[in-house]
């Protein structure tokens, strides 16, 4: 599976151009990216200016001397490559298994090109069976989980290493919300984003056109919509 | 003004009964609801639990005597009062002013009942002449308040005594639209509902079904729909 990840994560790093601005994605796929970009910047004196989706990239990206720069600090973003959880046949997805759903969902937005890595695990019929992760505010968060609970959702809050409720690097908690299967995920996203004390959600819907998979039988293959 | 803020908050307070939970809002308005009720737990010993939408009618509540819980400690809140910066003829309306909006708008979601109370100043045709305040994620931010500005929505960052961008108590910064006149509300709350980095905003649509208004000459009125 490593090896995988991993070769997506080299082939993304080829759409990587001296003077980008690059959005760095969260997770273990692509950290395989961020890795494969500090070795560039240090073995083929690659130039770029890379802004984080979180606190566990920034550090990564630190490490490897890749130069940060804070997402006000830039005009745009030309590309960000980033992983997903599931991936479904109209290129929709579910994100946040790392918990930075709510930054990885914010550098999207102001990027120009965005581009998800994952190995064929991730491609699915429906989306759903990966839980659905929901950024809320702390304030009522327990008045959410019920609400959540009443409608079915199947809610657990996420928890840290000393099991209290996870905090974000927003300073947020998260919901994971266990569906199953998700029938219509644009009217999901649209109930989620109008619930009062959700700050954002899993669900990005019509964000991508591009996909690199990767596949024990079939290698490297890349998707476009 | 006082004088009529301050009648409308007397008046608000004979709807609260012994053994309520009752929401306090924020702002100079609710301030005077709040003064109210304290005094009736102190005179008339009226057996309230509150919970609050802002740290400083926290402040107020316990210093005044009035029992606060936390609003994940309760079940439901029987009746929330605040105030509002604009109220339109089918009673929605705007509010934030106090930059409290988030606050606000969690605890009356999980109100059984919500009543405002303004003077007549705040009663319009049309809501936007006030500023609409968004509570926004403070990273990128700055992406964000160029995408309103080229949106035509005249941006301006709400700032603190320091000039700093001011601090919510969810840890969040406010950026307030200076519309003008709003066409659709509805539109817009859907617009800023969708919009990512946005954790909530003062359109607060069919949200109540009561408004108490006090004026000069007509005294204190109730308005329900």
């Amino acid at each position: 599976m490593n090896n995988l990840k991993k070769q997506v994560g080299i082939k993304a790093a080829t759409f990587v151009k001296d003077g980008m601005v690059v959005g760095l994605g969260t997770g273990s796929t692509a950290a395989f990216f961020v890795a494969e970009l500090g070795r560039r910047v240090a073995e083929e004196q690659l130039k770029i200016t890379a802004v984080t989706t979180s606190s566990v990239t920034s550090a990564q990206a630190h490490e490897l001397g890749i130069p940060l720069k804070d997402i006000d600090e830039v005009p745009a973003i030309d590309l960000t490559v980033d992983g997903s959880d599931e991936i479904d046949l109209e290129l929709n997805g579910i994100k946040g298994g790392g918990a930075a759903l709510l930054m990885e969902k914010i550098v999207a937005t102001y990027s120009k090109d965005y581009i998800w890595i994952v190995d064929d695990s991730k491609m699915v019929e429906h989306l759903g069976a990966f839980p659905l992760p929901v950024e809320v505010v702390p304030f009522g968060c327990g008045q959410l989980f019920h609400l959540f609970d009443v409608l079915g959702f199947k809610p657990t809050f996420r928890l840290d290493d000393n099991e209290e409720n996870l905090i974000t690097d927003m300073g947020n908690h998260i919901i994971d919300l266990h569906l199953d299967k998700i029938e219509d995920p644009a009217a999901l996203a649209k109930l989620l984003d109008e619930t009062v004390g959700v700050v954002e959600h899993g669900l990005f819907n019509d964000m991508v056109k591009t996909v690199i998979v990767a596949s024990e039988t079939e290698g490297v293959k890349v998707i476009s919509k």
